[in-house]
């Protein structure tokens, strides 16, 4: 049979993770990296991998069957989602909820006009939390869906946090509120506020001038990522910060309770959990996984922008359709 | 919008599931329920129910979009699967693993042959469940299964019971072993025995001359039902039985821990879990979103018998494929 020939565009925690995850899967090969640092500079986790300039990538589709982009949703995709949907077959981890219509338009139209097939925002949140939302409304009409994350390390929150003037150096945990959980999945609560269902913790390194105080307070009431919270702020050394948190752990879950039963009498529960130690590895394997899927797809003629929920669970599989109904079914 | 007219075949928990359930799908309607008892002799949930012969359903094609066979595995479906593949898009919860080859095939080459498209297996177990060991395998290949069910009514082991000489009633609970869950969860077991697993509790009622021991001893050593696990055996009265046991509540989680990281130092972890009161009406609700994915499939010209690895999870849904990107993904 032959393999799967796999590209990464970036090379951050995501591209690792990729590197590393392909060797679960014996039916895929990495062609190469493409970044935009100096090739020569770089050393794999692997010593067989290969590293392009990313201007490079566009003489060689005729060597890789789909590329993983592993850059950022904020600088890096909006750019390179659409460029690479002109010349691959791609999978991307886009995760900024605000803009993925206009994102997924914009690949959408560049992957019909090339005839590929790109599936966008997979991970686990958007991805798999996205797919349960979908099941569980849809199996669950009449009912509540809450998603709850944490604890884990929050990217984006701990980024915020290391913009505000003082700060040396920061890691923000998400944490679910376990009381709230237990409402909401008795039936008790459906209207939990943001209050209600998460705090925030935050590790701060000062810088040594810097006013403890005004860090805090510019912390606690930062619109959209802390105000809406309860907010702990940790001062800690820079020792600390590395010795402590340098770990990338996450999860969360998804549950729905719904109502069925000539009086509504009987309750159903409906729930999807994660624990990851280690958020971008698992990123990096659901990734794979569609990008098997992708080529499958692409192979039935089905182009243009896709998610998750177009995705057949079949073609995720390593696995063929008889193994399947045989091993899982 | 056109809805989607769905037909009932059987008219026991799992019919009367589906004809609740369709309440809760504006975009679907029932045309009516097929049985082989006297359609006279039934009165519907609902009051604008009707009731065929099931001899009537071969004059109705022009009028059912799916046809919901709710027949049981061991003596209905083995026929019916076949026999309306060959008139209806259908959707059952056919559940006998050891047959699954054998049933997917005949109902495969009828449903090719009238051009109809067949959803088999659907339900939780076979259905969600399957769809997860998938998922959770394809996302972690490295790392290990298990699915653990109940607390809840088997109602294959009591029926198992309720053929032992002597007894006039009985009910059977599985239940799962929390140490066992949390064992394996903690990636410190995986390769638990059926008898580590789950406990099987039986509440029974004697016949009046019955020997007791007799029963318990019977029970107990039933090859394949009880005999590979602890089982309880408690007599009760018919009263107990009606007041206590009428229930049918089910559930249970598959998990799954795998691995990553260049020296396999992160553990990661998948869980689904279902707490149903009512086992019947939630495989209905099942059985209702896949049967609006059978009818999209069809249209699609997917002929042949599918399972739920078969289908795209937006095909479950009554919402539009822009707004589960809006509101879901």
């Amino acid at each position: 049979m032959e393999k799967i020939r796999v590209g990464i565009v970036g090379y951050g925690h995501l591209g690792k993770g990729i590197e590393l995850g392909l060797r679960q899967h014996p039916d895929m090969s990495l062609v190469g990296v493409f970044t935009r640092r100096d090739p020569g500079s770089l050393t794999g986790l692997d010593d067989q991998t290969v590293f392009y300039p990313l201007d490079a990538a566009d003489r060689m589709t005729d060597q890789i069957d789909v590329m993983l982009l592993c850059g950022g949703s904020a600088r890096d995709l909006p750019e390179q989602g659409p460029y690479f949907a002109g010349l691959y077959h791609t999978v991307d981890a886009f995760d900024t909820h605000a803009r993925l219509a206009a994102y997924f338009e914009a690949v959408d139209q560049r992957a019909r006009q090339a005839d590929k097939t790109c599936v966008v925002a997979v991970g686990w949140d958007p991805g798999l939390f996205s797919l349960q939302r979908l099941m569980a409304e849809a199996f669950l009409p009449q009912g509540h869906t809450e998603t709850f994350w944490g604890k884990g390390v929050s990217q984006g929150h701990s980024e915020a946090v290391r913009r505000v003037p003082g700060v040396a150096g920061a890691v923000q945990y998400t944490l679910p509120n376990d009381t709230a959980i237990q409402a909401f999945q008795a039936g008790r609560r459906h209207d939990l506020s943001a209050r209600e269902k998460h705090k925030r913790v935050c590790y701060v390194v000062a810088q040594d001038q810097a006013d403890r105080g005004e860090i805090e307070q510019a912390i606690k009431t930062m619109p959209h990522y802390f105000e809406p919270y309860d907010t702990d702020v940790v001062f800690i050394s820079q020792e600390e910060l590395a010795r402590d948190h340098a770990g990338l752990a996450h999860g969360g879950r998804v549950i729905r309770t719904g109502r069925t039963g000539p009086n509504q009498e009987h309750k159903q529960l409906m729930a999807f959990q994660l624990q990851l130690d280690a958020n971008p590895d698992f990123t990096a394997l659901v990734m794979i996984a569609y990008a098997r899927a992708t080529v499958r797809l692409a192979h039935e003629g089905l182009a243009g922008a896709k998610t998750v929920a177009d995705v057949a669970p079949a073609y995720l599989s390593q696995r063929s359709p008889e193994d399947i109904r045989q091993s899982l079914i």
